[in-house]
């Protein structure tokens, strides 16, 4: 079995010249009219746009709340969309996870054994012994939430301690010494490029999933000149940017033409400096 | 259909005598043998359980991890668990999600609207645009982590900001106001009682859901004193303590026997103050 470690992670992204990773939030009510007919709609779209995308992307996130909201059937297209995605590529489950130890267990056996993804999204809130379960499997990627996109990060992780270290900055000080830099990575979100280079003062040399960054290519350029590290040390998600570009029986072929429009921006970044 | 709220709740309370959620984390590998040639394990198992508490608690807790590591056949478990309990209980998802807007409505729907629960626990980590998609269903209970009971919630939930106020009392502070007394409750773990009377100044009238109380009565009645207010306004959860008393095939009994031993404690409790 291959190991997806830090050093593969590169690898892929320079053999590619890609660090995209394509978000299947695969919302049941935008999909195309052109698969609904289909047995599994989810999972027919989601094999529509893996087939258009894989050779651009280095990895897939998964959202689970698009597949849960589905009920039975909504897991099962969650399962055959992990199933589909090529060895060559990361599976995220973007799950945002995080309980106590003995329940945290069981979310890792989920989505590490049962549905055989190679990295899960976790929730810092609960600590140490809410994580360590995810990172005893040292093969695999526990995603860190630290910084997020959203507006409602300012809420709690831009509070500051009485040493003035905001939230987010403890959660990378903190948990950074729970796991090795090949199991370990944090999310941090696009819209705060400002950031990054703060951030990489702490973890020089972890990988960071980055959502958040639309189809324009000017952001992208920020997060890479003010996130990128030795290892590239960035995976830059697109989700409905890419996926739902259009709604019409061509939406793969729209999705590719999306994803092609990273990726080139990508590839100019990467031989800028690699 | 009925509004479980919060004087719905009290009145449960107060003619059941009893504040007791038992929490169905389901395990698969500590099931007694003598359910493992059914159809469904996990499924039997929690239907012998509930037909054993029912008149002695007022809520259930399924702990989602526990049937997410059992994939598709776990979700169907989950599902059908969630039909077999009965209307007069609060039947509670403990899947501690939170994402950006559009994905936590997402997973709203998947455990609201989808799988039929009356509430379901939160994480609070991504602030208020994370939290809102819950409490736009008004009818429904969004149970957020502010102080948990397991030994990492030291670890983020304790830092203390300039003013000296720790991070799960901003969450108390702030979250209470982004929704009503009949829609918000909070996640505060018995094993730190003494903290109950200080949380109790911030959120005099919130219902709390209260984990880790095992089979003894001393922890009860701490948390009781420190946390009761006029409508009780607690649920004890126990989870282990209950549905693990026996391996044999006398479990559901042994079940009953533990659930009855609280509840006695509670009625005693109760009858104390009401």
């Amino acid at each position: 079995m291959i190991v997806k470690n830090k050093a593969w992670l590169a690898e892929q992204i320079l053999s590619k010249r890609s660090f995209l990773c394509v978000g299947l939030d695969s919302d049941i009510s935008r999909l195309p009219s052109s698969v609904l007919s289909s047995d599994n709609p989810v999972l027919t779209f989601n094999k529509h746009i893996i087939d258009h995308t894989k050779d651009l992307c280095v990895a897939y996130k998964i959202n689970t709340a698009f597949y849960e909201s589905l009920g039975v059937k909504g897991w099962e297209a969650f399962q055959a969309t992990v199933n589909y995605i090529p060895s060559t590529h990361l599976i995220i489950a973007d799950a945002k996870r995080g309980d106590i130890g003995n329940t945290s267990l069981q979310y890792a056996k989920a989505f590490f054994e049962e549905a055989q993804c190679d990295a899960i999204t976790v929730a810092p809130y609960m600590g140490e012994d809410s994580l360590k379960p995810f990172l005893s499997f040292e093969e695999k990627w526990t995603i860190i939430l630290a910084l997020t996109s959203n507006k409602g990060s300012k809420d709690f992780q831009m509070i500051e301690d009485t040493e003035g270290i905001p939230l987010y900055n403890q959660v990378l000080e903190r948990t950074q010494s729970w796991g090795t830099e090949d199991q370990i990575m944090y999310v941090v979100g696009a819209t705060k490029p400002e950031y990054l280079s703060e951030i990489r003062k702490t973890i020089p040399n972890h990988f960071l999933l980055v959502p958040g960054v639309g189809a324009q290519g000017g952001d992208l350029e920020k997060v890479f000149n003010h996130g990128a590290n030795a290892d590239v040390g960035l995976l830059v998600n697109s989700s409905r940017g890419i996926i739902f570009s259009s709604s019409k029986p061509d939406f793969a072929q729209a999705a590719r033409t999306s994803a092609l429009r990273l990726q080139s921006a990508m590839q100019r970044l990467l031989e800028s400096k690699f």
